[in-house]
């Protein structure tokens, strides 16, 4: 009797088991279900398992895995412009009626009469009077307010939801599976630094502290006895390019092990991450899928893919054909 | 019998265990062994139990608990000179032979006479001049490597051990503390940032990411094929007075709970550190002990503490006086 209840026991045990010992098991065989079993996805698991791998040569200690990504392309939507730059068009419009000499003074007339022309025309210079007039003039905090209810209060024109939602499911449950690998995960963008960290919390899980990005300089001063940084309308640092792995260097101190870009202005922090001893994951996102995002790459005046393209495929660096790699582009409507 | 031998059971737990529950209390109680029991260690314990009190409003989140330490003078000894300068000088002795005109150009002639008050007759240009000489024009890791050679083999002067063991056994024991209890800790010094990161995770478990500092510029550039971060005898930033908030919010992006200096190159920290919401701890270490280590203040030329202590006296911020409130000032010798 008290054979056949354990059996029984063993048999009711087993029942209960096995489909949860499945669940896990495919859990742990699936951390990316939103990638297609495709040469990117196999690629990214190859690697983090390589480098998990303790008595292996390929064995990278937790400290040492660095991971950097770009954010525009990479992370979240930059057709049909930058995100920054639409927030730095809507200021102007906002800002606009304080300004009446706007109406006649380029940049400013060509952003409030919609012809991007005449802005580009402008170059370098008006373009810094638009960041002048957007981004600085303020304190750290009153620009952070301002990102945060511009974000909360506008829609990509597109896809008819915030930019926060517009961001890449793929790249979400890739940030996640590195993390849960002991990855450090960082923004290295050359976006602005300040318009970015008071969001990639709680959209990325990539906290204030992670986010390296392009900077105007501030100052330390006393505002009515009380210490506040101001924003001054002056560029302290580019990242992008060839300022990538000097952002890199600077913020991290350490080379990364894993790189995820989808630009030109990409291409040295890939490069830096190369050259590196040991296991390496360089990774291009190509936007091949007009139909559920865009598709651009070597003509594109945003996210210009094109040097780091052949660089990619020359070198066999990983590169994700959005269209045929992703199952999803972005996370369910919230 | 069973009863009796339960009983005895009970006993011998109770002998086994008591006196393990003694050393856990005893070790809860105090997390600061080489600190005094005066006024600084009630302060530090009393504000690190407050912020951890969840559920009232002085209960601060873990990704909230940044505390900021500067390094010269507050982690390790900064006399008879900053430990850099005597890195300086000894690279300038150094390289000296391959450089036969500085025997009569100034600043290198002071350098190698011992004339420090020719040197610092020079000024910033002659301080200039011996940063580019011995700083730049090698790649990071070339920089990096002189600095872990030259700390593995030279002796502080007075004490005749390395720098990296003239750090306070009391401050080891605060950033553990802190740490244990959900804090990141940050080194934000006026030094070179990467004439730090080479050793302080070894030393101070702090980790090159979370060390700020100043900076030379760097530029990404190829170099016999390949990528290689070149330093250049330019002034990137000065992590010192106003430059610390500055500092603090271009590398961390989030102000601090609590800020540990020694000098007036500190004061704009802990004033940025306080005018925040919350719990805020602000601690200065004054130097006394002239036996144990060293008693400077307002006149000294390194670490001059002047402002800041009238400061810390008139806003209750916490001053350590060395030889009343540290029971040792340096770990055991390794």
């Amino acid at each position: 009797m008290i054979k056949l209840t354990n059996t029984l026991l063993r048999v009711r045990i087993c029942i209960v088991i096995i489909p949860f010992l499945s669940v896990c098991a495919h859990a742990q065989t699936d951390p990316l279900p939103s990638w297609n079993d495709t040469a990117p996805k196999k690629a990214i698991i190859a690697f983090v398992e390589k480098v998990g791998k303790e008595g292996t040569s390929d064995f990278v200690p937790i400290d040492q895995r660095i991971a950097t990504f770009d954010n525009d392309g990479t992370l979240w939507v930059e057709q049909p412009m930058y995100v920054q730059l639409a927030f730095v068009l809507d200021r102007v419009k906002q800002l606009a009626p304080e300004h009446p000499d706007w109406k006649t003074t380029q940049p400013f007339k060509g952003v409030l009469d919609g012809d991007m022309k005449a802005v580009v025309a402008t170059g370098e210079k008006g373009l810094m009077q638009l960041m002048a007039a957007t981004h600085a003039g303020m304190t750290v905090e009153q620009f952070q307010k301002l990102v945060t209810d511009w974000l909360a209060t506008t829609q990509q024109p597109r896809f008819k939801r915030p930019y926060t939602q517009c961001v890449y499911q793929p790249m979400l449950e890739l940030l996640a599976y590195l993390r849960a690998n002991g990855f450090k995960t960082y923004i290295v963008s050359g976006g602005g630094i300040e318009f970015m960290r008071p969001w990639t919390e709680r959209v990325y899980g990539i906290p204030p502290e992670q986010v390296v990005g392009s900077s105007i300089k501030t100052k330390f001063e006393m505002v009515n006895g009380e210490p506040a940084l101001m924003r001054l309308p002056e560029i302290n640092f580019v990242d992008d390019k060839e300022g990538k792995p000097v952002g890199i260097n600077q913020y991290i101190g350490r080379r990364p092990i894993a790189a995820f870009g989808n630009s030109d202005g990409d291409e040295q922090m890939l490069e830096w991450t190369a050259a590196g001893n040991g296991p390496r994951l360089m990774l291009i996102v190509h936007h091949t899928d007009a139909e559920r995002e865009y598709a651009y790459d070597r003509q594109s005046s945003f996210g210009k893919l094109d040097k780091a393209l052949d660089e990619a495929n020359a070198k066999g660096w990983t590169v994700v054909d959005m269209k045929n790699d992703w199952k999803v582009i972005f996370p369910p409507a919230q």
